[in-house]
């Protein structure tokens, strides 16, 4: 059936999906699996760090009583490890050998550095040479008090991130959960990578990229391969992932042609978003809203494929997570030419060098929607402005870099 | 035992360890399982591409006898939906319905777009109104030939790159072996994370956050955990792991004190790198070869260990697979104070604002050598060189932005 559809903008077909409100819910992960994802609320010390007297360096406990008056000599009652604790007393007169990083016994109230001091083993003392401006003890709570937060909400965890939690006692975090996203691809001409290529065949290359792409993005990926354009599979196969899922992404069968399966799921959904997009390459992008479940349908050309996905979803994912796009929108220099003119906006690939201040764009060889190749090597997209005539070398163009590069 | 060291610049140190050479190995991956892992050779196209002659659009294939003399009607023999091919002869008078993507006749020249022709089902015919300047046919091979480059050596593979592999025909590619890396952390005052936390023990947190660092540079980690300050079974662990990888990362024991394993090991080693280096934090820093394996033994401050990992440990992992560091050095200005002097140069952790076309650096915090919680949000580091007057605001400072941020 064909339908007429009102082609919208971009930014109009992006403002369309980022005003569907999204449901986040949060679990709690052990830190250990916790790199790279978001916090749903900050981290709190779960005791005071250090949460002994810690020494700051290598040398001799001594008690308040002994503190003045050197040199002097001090009975060497024993020595503490890092590691280790001082269990016995301490009263003036003694001292403890303590290594950095090592418990003070409770009664020292100075370490004076082994650099100041001249040990005499034979006779079981030490001579105090000089004492220490500073007491070389990190007192309890010194760096954190228990509860205080050692990472905030909404940021994404690193390994810095894991380092601080686990020296903080911190064995549980609680993160956004990572939406789960079904990526199914539609097509009677698609193979699956292991399958034997066949006259007529194509293999489905753009289910494996969305696959990664969606995974680097933070999603949890449900992939469940190509299909035949046989319409009563795939409306069940789509109305099984719309049930279980927060976003459905598909890829082909958008095309206004003989089987338009995700056209008829469009209209029939419970707010159809936009069903025609004007750009170039993937007009035919469409996104709707079924039963709380985002379906984007992405074109199956490549290159269309490619730039939906940065375009749509890439900012969708990041939302379910709290977090901003991480595409970055810069403005630049069209720095080599580019002849062709378009009825809609193309979303050229690019690549780009910043330097005198500028960030200079470069097509990357073929603007061709079906195109595979450059793919690996786009770095961003430009915008080449709807037009009957050229655009210039030397033109100021929306540009958006692509993370992951 | 005490042994004097000479303390080296970065420059030095860094330089010492790029001159180490290292044996590189390759291994075949399946594609799908090929994502960031870096090319060993070029990946060529399995086969033409297209393999077949591909129709650009949904129309009506004729032969070139027909091709002209619009309007005429043609008999309709058949239809090829996309993923179909046609086994039977075209001949002058006839014409065969055909989907975008699908294959053409081979006896086809052209094919007319759909838009251009008035179907009449009763009949069996089709009305071809106007012709095409275009056949509207991509020939086989007209993307790619069979053998050419589709993506480079030396490359790393990326969603887009994968996406490219497959359709390509490509199943398996030659990748750079990674480099197998043990990370020990020595102290018996060391708790792995799932302990209790006890007196005078603190949790080995560097060794979680060195697993993540490696593992987001490209290495294959094989995690060892923490022991015990105990020389016979560290030497153990240490010889173990020189025989089964290439690099060994220890963390602790580096200090001159009572338990300096790793000072013993460097001296015994068959090459010396270097044991001291003039820099806060991380002084002690020592990298040695032995039997073939890198040995980079990071202090066990964790300030240091993340110095330490970016200075020294993250360019061999890049280097293993023939790719650059991706710590980037810039020319940046200090844009908040920072008082301290030092008699060694300070990699000062820090954060960064590019504007104005300057890299605008601000210490993160405290400079202290044990802190942890601003590793999560450090994003750079700056060098303060050595001196005895304090740094003023407003200087040009060495500064490397650190990558996965």
């Amino acid at each position: 059936m064909l339908t007429r559809r009102t082609p919208i903008s971009i930014a109009e077909a992006q403002a369309r999906i980022a005003k569907v409100p999204l449901t986040t819910k949060t679990e709690l992960v052990p830190v250990e699996e916790a790199n790279h994802r978001i916090l749903a609320a900050p981290a709190r010390a779960a005791y005071d760090y250090p949460h002994f007297r810690r020494s700051g360096v290598d040398g001799y406990a001594i008690c308040a009583a002994d503190d003045g008056a050197f040199p002097k000599t001090l009975t060497v009652v024993g020595e503490v490890a890092a590691g280790d604790t001082w269990g016995k007393p301490l009263t003036a007169g003694q001292t403890v050998r303590i290594m950095t990083g090592a418990a003070v016994p409770a009664a020292a109230t100075t370490v004076i550095m082994i650099e100041k001091t001249r040990s005499n083993p034979t006779a079981g003392t030490v001579e105090i040479m000089a004492g220490e401006k500073h007491s070389n003890i990190t007192e309890v709570g010194t760096d954190f008090k228990q509860g205080e937060v050692v990472l905030e909400k909404d940021q994404e965890i690193n390994p810095g991130g894991i380092a601080a939690l686990i020296a903080f006692g911190i064995r549980e975090v609680e993160v956004y959960q990572r939406p789960r996203i079904a990526i199914m691809a539609t097509g009677s001409e698609l193979l699956a990578s292991d399958q034997p290529i066949a006259a007529g065949k194509i293999y489905n290359s753009n289910g494996p990229m969305l696959k990664r792409l969606v995974e680097e993005t933070g999603g949890e990926v449900d992939y469940l391969g190509q299909f035949p354009d046989e319409p009563a599979q795939l409306k069940q196969v789509l109305a099984e992932a719309i049930a279980s899922h927060e976003i459905v992404i598909t890829d082909g069968g958008v095309s206004v042609g003989d089987y338009d399966f995700i056209g008829d799921a469009a209209r029939k959904a419970d707010q159809l978003l936009f069903n025609k997009v004007k750009q170039r390459p993937g007009s035919v992008t469409t996104a709707f809203v079924q039963d709380d479940t985002l379906v984007l349908a992405l074109s199956g050309n490549p290159g269309a494929c490619f730039v939906g996905y940065y375009l749509y979803v890439e900012p969708l994912i990041r939302r379910y997570q709290h977090q901003q796009s991480r595409i970055k929108t810069v403005s630049g220099i069209l720095a080599a030419p580019y002849t062709k003119t378009n009825g809609f906006d193309r979303v050229l690939r690019c690549t780009y060098q910043f330097s005198d201040g500028q960030f200079k764009i470069y097509p990357n060889g073929t603007d061709r929607s079906g195109s595979l190749a450059n793919l690996q090597t786009t770095t961003c997209f430009c915008v080449i402005p709807h037009s009957t005539s050229p655009i210039q070398v030397g033109a100021e163009v929306v540009t958006w870099l692509l993370p992951f590069k």
